[in-house]
């Protein structure tokens, strides 16, 4: 790369960076489930969180709804990444095998189409050994401002 | 109806009541989500749930996974009224309007088709004042054994 | 109803009709497939289609492709029924039980919420007997123009 | 790759490639459509369509049911290329940009997960110039018997 297109990348890098940590400090719901975001990107986000007992039913099987919160907030990091207020319109999950207690899930997303105010974005959750837990895809809408409160200059 | 009509009807009544007790007594993660089940019969469930402040983001507004999670509930009491194990195999959610922080969410699943092992639910999330907030379609699959411990003879 | 509330009802009706008739002079797919229009109204429409022989695979059965199109189309009627452009952002299906060849097809699409552009139809693919075929369901977006030539009043 | 690796690699292609040419045969309704398989191998499949005028609508748009019918085939091909009789369970598709009457359109299905009898392939379609024009996803389920006649040792 050139240097004016890797310091453009680098520009992306940080922007992403700075939108995750502004929606970080206020995602009571994230915190609450023990998540914890290990990576974030232009386009894409790392999360992970272990399964604890508030998380499973009677057998042991985490509940589809906790599988279903991490991919989601994975998603909602990625579309946030470029700093422009996101939100999801709608989401599918195909449960592939079950977590169990104690297991650390991580979910990997990526974004597989913008155009316009439009996004989709696949996010695959993975547990222990890096098997398929759940495959995801969420669709996203743009709704105009900023998550990084103050900079807002678009309006 | 006849008297026995009438009686088997009482009897799938009264199993998925029995059927819901067993499936509450171990569901640690709608436990501390605050859920209530509501209603339930053959094929279908009625759920409620107040948007917490651990539910939310810095915006007030209630997390999609939370929102998924009470569906995805309501779906599982749905499917599994008839005391037989079922999972879901797949769920897809649109997002039709916020929520937020202090409302009282509502969620109605019932039987849309049932072949086989699998079946197909409807659930509609409502807040306050009747207004449609999500709705979710869910697949379920069937994999054996009872959901009343002690009940199964099939096998 | 009072006069007044009939008339409007009758309005709707009569525009649904209007729309689906300059829908359907265009619509050389639907032309192509054998479809009938068999009821309109606002929101909701019935479509019907026999399934050919060239719509089935060698073992009789009808290609999942056709049976989409059919609900696509009933979702297309039903959402554009006010004579606003509005097109599919996206659809899910769940196949229930095989279409055969002969078999006459009926799709019924009803709105189940709208709001802003954007809505959300169910269709219920039933084959002979009744019997549910598949389970479709739309997301719409009003894109902006009129179905019906010359009749854009709104810009 | 070992010799021993590089001949089972060989045999699953070859597989794929008789599987796939049993099914074209006689699937009449991919055939009528236009579509040529291009490509297939384990677990994938690319497959082509060229937007025809009985495929558009009046503003020479291509009907959504076309180009799922491209990718539900594109999914077939990919997910009975193991000789395995397979079939579509659920298929979700997200239209991202229209397809023009004319256009060329290709599909490309690989598999995403496969446990059991179950399997979720995702399926991209690009028109002209690399476009994205559809992102679609499937469930396959494996219902028992062989694609090529006679060869069923399972049964």
């Amino acid at each position: 790369m050139t240097n004016t297109r890797q310091a453009a990348t680098d520009d992306l890098q940080a922007l992403a960076e700075a939108t995750a940590a502004a929606m970080w400090e206020r995602d009571h719901a994230a915190q609450a489930l023990g998540m914890v975001v290990a990576q974030v990107g232009p386009g894409r986000a790392l999360l992970r969180m272990p399964v604890r007992q508030d998380m499973v039913n009677g057998h042991g099987i985490c509940h589809g709804g906790m599988i279903f919160s991490l991919a989601d907030t994975a998603f909602a990091y990625a579309c946030n990444s470029g700093n422009q207020v996101t939100v999801a319109s709608a989401c599918q999950i195909d449960f592939i095998a079950p977590a169990r207690e104690g297991e650390l899930l991580q979910a990997e997303a990526i974004e597989r189409s913008a155009s316009g105010r439009t996004g989709v974005y696949d996010v695959t959750v993975s547990g222990d050994g890096g098997k398929t837990i759940a495959l995801f895809r969420g669709k996203s809408h743009r709704i105009g401002g900023t998550v990084i409160p103050g900079e807002d200059r678009s309006q």
